[in-house]
């Protein structure tokens, strides 16, 4: 149930992120709610196709794109108002990212594959709908900027299989996982932190 | 049955728009057949892969890919003798948008599941197949242009569903939907039609 | 069996060339590991969607995801150790694109669809992948370069289909495919090898 309205906020999270990205497109409304509902269901309807979960979960349930109608008018509204702080966008993309993972890697256990899987899948789930929205809107995708990105990921979803694992109860160890994701990538996006890459020749 | 050939009209049109949007590319033939026609059966695809419905359209009906081969070479042929209306490209696109974003809401209805849905899997059907051929030509997305897209999908659909509540027959009601979002679009390009969006800060 | 290692070796290859695309980026190993394992099944789980076969071939096998972590690691390996060979690049999209172009319409042969669905299908399993790095890398896609690119995946499996009509065996006629696929994409990068195109107005 508190995962229903996690799993509600990545939705409005994500969308708003899809808001902030065509910003500087001067979009309608409706261009602009396209774009923020591709960025939000993205994920969840890759993760959702691949696993054959029909019906996909948007289709069933009107409260994801109830919530993205008002998490787009919401981040309208606010951006008539004042400029968006720089990190706005970077921060909501880190918590759609965070809350995706983590809900695509449970869903995917929960589906009876294994935890090699689940990381896979949660990592895929996490980073789709931001790929979606940056390739649509003509932006380099942030998941190939140099800051820690997918690595965010990876290592909040292995957290969260540790601690299952441990026998921490379920809630605890996705919470956890999910504070790991978002506090990982806010750290790379102030500090500039990165892993080592190649040296380029 | 002519909502069958509607839709043959649609892949045909979105061929057409496929091959006029890699022109200045050089490509070879089958380049352009191969981005023809993920142009013309994106939007189709997404939908039926999102309804569930297998098999997808194209496979299991071989008359929509001789659609998308016939669209092409009358558009090559076309294209050899003289140079292109700077309109066509775009009517082309307007035309597959009108009758796939209505095609795709009618197909949610006879699905089972509400106008909402309908909307939005109509919109999406109607904008993924542009979407993907302005990506894959590294073209930016008509959706992302200023004037009117999005919303002409909108809005027909809107009329769409108004009509049916209103017990106008079936075909009258889809036909002036996809007359609606045609020209709607069309209206936008000619005199630059648009919403009024958020003033830039 | 035999068939089933070169599918592995298809998805090597792939890897192989995403991590390639990835280099100039200056990504860190998880970013890299996310662009090689979305370019190496991006084909073939589209064909498997569309075929709605499911579980998805990398779900149940985790010889898949094993291959890609293996070749982003000797990829990586070789890099930090000399500057890559111009055509590595090229070669590994060739040898996966022939690869998923030939296994793409073998499996849709083997679902009971027409050779006309297994050119079709074949041919997107073959390009997907690469658009999908392409695209992600933000990079024109291969498709869309000068020299012979889809042509080469549609040649290969229109000799591979008529072979089978021969009577020729199975595993002769698709490594003939694949073999074909491969030595028509080499020859068309290293001589310039195209197809006459449109004259440019």
């Amino acid at each position: 149930m508190l995962l229903y309205y996690l799993d509600l906020a990545g939705v409005a999270v994500f969308a708003a992120s899809g808001v902030l990205a065509t910003r500087e497109r001067n979009l309608d409304v409706f261009g602009m709610l396209v774009v923020a509902t591709l960025t939000a269901i993205g994920g969840g309807t890759l993760r959702d196709l691949l696993l054959g979960r029909h019906p996909i979960f948007w289709i069933v349930d009107h409260w994801y794109l109830a919530t993205i109608a008002m998490a787009t008018l919401i981040t309208l509204i606010y951006l008539s108002r004042r400029p968006p702080p720089g990190l706005l966008f970077l921060a909501a993309d880190a918590a759609g990212l965070a809350i995706f993972a983590l809900s695509g890697a449970q869903l995917t256990l929960a589906a009876g594959h294994s935890p090699m899987i689940a990381v896979v899948m949660g990592t895929m789930t996490g980073v789709f709908g931001g790929i979606l929205r940056d390739v649509i809107t003509a932006h380099v995708p942030l998941v190939l900027h140099k800051e820690v990105y997918a690595t965010a990921a990876i290592v909040g979803i292995l957290v969260y299989l540790a601690l299952r694992a441990l026998s921490v109860p379920e809630t605890g160890a996705f919470f956890t996982g999910v504070a790991v994701v978002f506090a990982l990538r806010m750290l790379a996006v102030r500090w500039g932190l990165n892993l080592p890459s190649l040296p380029r020749q």
